[in-house]
């Protein structure tokens, strides 16, 4: 069966985005600091539509991360800016990703209000009220033989791993400390087991990649 | 000058310790599996009188830690069981360890009340209650051209990291996690500059080694 998979920039004192998160600074405070050994890369650069860019070892666990790819499941508040509620005609909010998302596939959107689809270019935006259990339903039906992947913030992360619905999990831990913000883990518990797949220092980040059992 | 270096083993989510510390469970609720990977090496059994283990890359990463070490600052927490308020007479704590504690080297206890050094074999334990930066002296003073080592728990080290007295940062991950218990970094904030100096992965464990500046 296809796998479920996330991986996520991590602080080393465990944040995927700093303190205060605005519309104006969607990551919170330091929080794009998480990404530096990612922007960098010509692979990310060229995806986003920039020149330039550099390749070493990380390119090839983006890589990896990237492949067999055929679904991705995140929140409302990776899609949108951290506000709550109904959602507004008059803000009519499509994504931080302009009319050409890089996604290139369906994405689910974990919300607690119904709105109708989205498709932008290639990427359809489809918006799941029922619940992470049924999301991946979803997701699954959409990637056919190919994986699912959990692309955040924390808390859906958390609760795919507190479900035990997640079958690995990449972490890219950046030398930094965040001092608070989205804590990846968080209410998790001890129930979750992890087995190292393997480590990968790197230019400014060392991934951990763990296969997540029960 | 001699370095002030901290290694600890911790959790993929952060914890030194488990949830419920008690006198029976002083890693609290799953902590001893933190040690898991050093429990098993023949040096670790060496030093703690018991016979075989196994040699691996973690043999060559303890080895490195342990050596140049002059003093040790701990908490109070470290040094006894889950209590706080004055020393007591009655319950003659005389540290976790025995007659012939492993350390073989001046230890600098932190607490909030005064009490008389005390020697155990070639080990005194001296009860400090005026502060980190006064332990610091102390333990530097006591430890000549060697470095310090600050042993924990993650209070202390968090302290150490906050007030910028810290040179290096070795954290032990295990591959688990905890759910709760004592964080490490809880509070340090996001000043504190980390520059990677080396990851090892290695069996149930992997090795993070941080130069740590400002």
């Amino acid at each position: 069966m296809s796998k479920v998979r996330a991986h996520i920039s991590v602080s080393v004192d465990g944040y995927v985005a700093g303190p205060n998160q605005t519309m104006e600074q969607p990551l919170g405070e330091n929080g794009e600091r998480l990404h530096d050994w990612v922007v960098q890369l010509k692979q990310w650069r060229e995806q986003a539509g920039m020149e330039g860019g550099v390749e070493n070892v990380s390119s090839s666990v983006v890589a990896e991360e990237y492949a067999n790819v055929g679904a991705e499941i995140m929140g409302r508040g990776k899609f949108g800016p951290p506000k709550r509620g109904p959602w507004d005609d008059a803000d009519a909010w499509q994504g931080w990703w302009g009319d050409e998302p890089p996604f290139h596939k369906p994405v689910f959107v974990l919300t607690h209000h119904p709105r109708e689809p989205l498709t932008l270019a290639d990427t359809t935006f489809t918006f799941v009220t029922d619940g992470i259990e049924r999301a991946l339903e979803r997701a699954r039906e959409a990637s056919g033989d190919k994986d699912v992947f959990i692309g955040g913030g924390a808390d859906v992360i958390n609760q795919f791993l507190a479900g035990g619905l997640l079958d690995e999990l990449e972490l890219h831990v950046a030398p930094i400390l965040l001092g608070g913000g989205a804590r990846l883990f968080e209410g998790v518990g001890s129930e979750v087991r992890l087995e190292p797949i393997r480590t990968i220092e790197a230019p400014g980040v060392t991934h951990l990649k763990y296969r997540v059992t029960g």
